[in-house]
Order: structure tokens, then sequence, then C-alpha cells
């Protein structure tokens, strides 16, 4: 079984990727911690709490960082157009869900989860990087102690999506992103260069729906805005981004990786973009030298990723 | 006819694109430019004028900048590893060659003749953009009479060779190279997406130095020591790259492109990238808004382009 603290922004795409490490019977979810980005924390926390509710989720859920972990950046406005203005596409949503929050922070929750199964937990981190990052800063000894960070974030040999050379998640929390990335843990990176290209159309969520029980079709319902926002990329679809980091957890041979040290652009008309140094390739000496390295994917088998959450859904 | 002003710092493959510009029979060479890069400007243009002399190349050498655009910028070595200490592969080159050099520094060599051949002058730049970003502050007006600007640089989709993140004429003076890209007249770039797979062999260049001429064997002769240099990534070859923007020329249709606003980064670890915003691809507003499209390759047909600078030295 694959611990996993999934950290999160829910966010259309999270909400998928939340319900697949919840069904998938080699997951156990053991922590959900949340993060601003998609919506505020406030927000991306109620649907958080929403979503475990609705889908009887039992891993608690712990309230994450609201800003930067630069104070000194400032706040942009919240992605309404693809999210919906309350995080999942519009769909009604209480104002408040009636249940408890983790008490502690949600980098504090990491800190402890991680302390008390050394070498077990694997952190799938498909939000802005900050409460990874503050984690780090207040025990960077946990590094050593997790099993792995699988991040959707960032691009490498395909433009972004928020600027031509960055990602949403990255650009979000840059500085954040760059501790992440450069800490001696051993980090897996499902950037757009990957899920960009692996889309559900909206007849394939919708006969999905169809055959799945309420969770299915609760998740089918928040996902029809998303997808009317992608019609400028997709036809009729939509990128299941943060799925694919969930689906790397159990199905990594369906990416194909390549090796380096990772770092990301903090500041000037590149603010966020991830680059790496591919592993053997040589170059004068430079900012990446000295840094772990890490793994990012190139490619991937995109239908068999959609099939696999398909099946996944379906086995309520 | 091609009108071609060759700005250029041999420079082992610069050296090959000026034989090439020199004999195909659709283009007239009307003038080469130096700049430091692949050495200094002293050594480059030297270069310049014996390659002139040993090929009884017409046009005037005109010789351009020393240092970088932006004078606060650090000096770094020149790159003896790959174009030897005198910038031809440590071939025998006289200290000085008694001939005449254009009495203009090469900025102003270029708005003079671009001045008197309005909507004609092809300039295909190989090296540092530090002449043309001079010409272009100088006389903002060649923008508009410039038929078109070939430049060998950057690298979009695909790693940099001096950094992970960019190239060697780009990231040897950013500043300059990013007022090229975002001025207001037709920019073609060529980069490491397209040069870095076209390489020629050893045993092709010596099979062409056998059925050619003196001026061909010298060329044979001169590469020698940068095809030992590309042995981390060739095998027994070395990448043509500025015989690729050579090439564009007078045969555009072996490249595919496609087309956007270009800048570069300047500063921070990915100082020197280029970047580009693909036309029709949707952002939030950003630092690409409202600036010229370009065109910069992404595919190229290499086998054809090798076969043609071939067929081309061997027309004597």
């Amino acid at each position: 079984m694959h611990k996993v603290i999934y950290d999160t922004d829910p966010g259309v795409d999270d909400a998928m990727a939340l319900l697949f490490l919840h069904r998938h019977p080699e997951i156990d979810l053991i922590g959900i911690t949340t993060v601003f980005g998609n919506a505020s924390v406030e927000t991306t926390t109620r649907n958080a709490l929403f979503l475990k509710r609705e889908w009887e989720i039992p891993a608690p859920v712990a309230k994450g960082a609201s800003v930067t972990i630069d104070a000194a950046r400032a706040e942009r406005e919240w992605p309404a157009m693809v999210h919906g203005d309350n995080g999942l596409g519009n769909i009604e949503v209480p104002h408040t869900i009636d249940l408890p929050l983790d008490p502690r922070p949600a980098h504090r929750f990491i800190i402890d989860t991680v302390r008390a199964n050394p070498g077990e937990v694997r952190l799938v981190a498909v939000g802005r990087m900050t409460n990874l990052a503050m984690a780090l800063k207040e025990d960077p000894q946990i590094a050593g102690l997790v099993k792995d960070v699988v991040v959707m974030g960032g691009n490498f040999y395909v433009p972004g999506n928020v600027s031509p050379v960055a990602e949403a998640n990255i650009h979000g929390d840059p500085e954040a992103a760059d501790i992440v990335m450069t800490a001696p843990w051993k980090v897996v990176v499902i950037g757009l260069d990957v899920t960009s290209i692996t889309t559900m159309s909206r007849s394939y969520l919708g006969a999905m729906a169809a055959r799945g029980d309420a969770a299915v079709k609760l998740l089918d319902g928040l996902s029809q805005h998303y997808i009317d926002f992608y019609s400028h990329a997709v036809e009729d679809g939509m990128m299941v981004h943060d799925s694919c980091a969930a689906v790397y957890v159990v199905a990594p041979a369906l990416f194909t990786t390549i090796t380096g040290a990772v770092r990301v652009v903090c500041g000037g008309i590149a603010d966020g973009q991830t680059v790496i140094k591919p592993d053997g390739r040589r170059f004068p000496p430079g900012d990446w030298d000295g840094l772990p390295s890490q793994i990012v994917a190139t490619g991937i088998e995109s239908q068999r990723v959609i099939d696999l959450i398909r099946d996944t859904m379906l086995r309520a």
C-alpha cells in the first residue's frame, strides 16, 4: 500500500485526482492538506471538506498556506474562469461544511505524519508548493524521511500555461517550488509535457458517470465548467493534470522520464519556469551544479492513464 | 540574388557558412561584419580577413563590437576548447593579414549598406547580436529597410549548450539579442532545435575536401579540432550551426517554423534564454504582448541541408 498525503487546491482536476487516490486499492490516503491556488485557501479547504463528506473519505484535512512563501510577492487573482468562482465549477457547494479540520497547519501535519511513517510517505502535491517548502524549512530532516514527492507542475520542452514559459502551480509560488525541487529528497515532476496531452473528453466522462455511483456523478457535474473553459485548447474535454500525478503513484511505467537537477526561475520574464539540467549533458559550471537529480516526465501513455482513471473510479 | 551581410565571429562553423554564402550562386555577399564571441574581435576580424584572402571573397570586412552592449556585464573567457585558441581550430594562421578593413565600425557599415539597398539586405547574424543591436540603437529606421534578419542562436524546445536553457550566441549578449528579437523587423531564428540535429560527419567532410578545391581543403583542415571537441555529443562529426542560417537564406522550405513574439531572458539563472509566445496561444497579459511576430525554426531536413552545403561548396 502506498501511503499518500495529498497536497491540493481543489480545484476541478484536483477533485478527480482526489477520488482516484481515495478509490485506488493500492493507495492508503492518510491525509489531505490544502493550499491557495485555484481559489483562496478558505475556499479550497471548504472544497476539500465538501468532497471528503460527499465521498466519505476518512483522511483528515489540514488547512495550509494562504499566500506565497515570500510574502513580498504580489497576490494574484484567483483563476475563476478555469475552476469557477467556488473552485468547483460553480456547482452548488454549502458555504461551510460541518466537519472538523485537523488542528495543525498543513506543513505541521506533513512533518508529523512523515515522522510517524519514516520512509513510507509519498507526497502528491498538485498545487502551489508552499506547504511542502514550509515543512522543509521547519524540519529539513523530513527530506530524508519521505519516500518521494510527486508534483504536478512545471513544463520543460513545451510552452507554459500562464506564461510562455511557466505553468500555474509553479508560477504561483516559484520560490517555494525551487526549495522543493532542490531539496535532498526524490521529486518526480509531472508537468505540462505530459498532462497537456492527457485529456478526457466530455463524453468519456459522461459515460463513466452514467455507469458510476453518486461520487462519479458529482465529479462529472463539477467538471462541466472546466471543460467549457478548455474549449480553446481541447476538443470538448479537459486536461486531467492532477490525476496524472496521482496515477504515477501506482503506475509509473505509463510514463517515460528523464533525470537531472531541476531549478525554478524566480523573477524576470521567465518567472516560475522549471528548468532541468539533464544528467549526462555537459555545461560550464552553473546554477544546477551539486543539486540532487530528480525525475521529470517527458512522455506518457495518455489513453492508458485515462482508462486507469476510469477503471479506478468505477470500483465503488 | 539575395544581398547578404554576414555578421560573424569566425569561428569554425562560421567559416563553413562563409564559404557557403560566398559560393552559392543566388547569394551576393555584400559585406562581412565581425563581432567578439568565439574569440576576441581582434581574432575574429583577423580570421575573417584570412578567409577573405584565402577564398578570394570580394566582400569588405568591417570590424565590430568587442564587448556586450551592456558594458556592466562581466566578460567571459573565449571558448578555445571549441574553436581553438585562434578561433580556427589551431591551424596555422598569420598573425596579421595585409588586407584593408572597411574604415567604418560594423554597426555603421550595416546602417550605410542597408540604407543604400532599401528593402533588399538580408542580415545573416551568427554571433553575438551586439552589432545589430548597436545599429538599431543608432538608426532605428533601418528596421523598416532590412529585408530580414536570419539569426543562428537560441533554443526553444530543446536544452541550451552553455546552460540548461541558453545557447552561446544569445547567452553571450542577452540584452543585444532581446533588442534584435523585439525590433519591428522580420527575424528568423535558427536555433539549437534544428542546428543541434544537423551534423556533418568527419568522413563526409573529408570526402567533400577530396573532391573540392583548396578552399574546401582549408575548411576541412580548420574543422578537425572542432570535430574533436564535439566527440561528447556527435559521433565523429560536427554540428553545422551557422551554416543552417546561411542555408535558410536560399532554402527556407527545408525548415519547418512557428511564429510568435520572442523575448530573451536577461539576468537570473535563465540568463540568455530565448522564449517564444507562439501565435494563437492564450496567456494572461504579459511581457510578450504587442511585440512583432517572428519566425522560429522547429524542424529541419538535416540531410538535405548537409547535401546542399556540399553541393554548394563543390561549385568552384
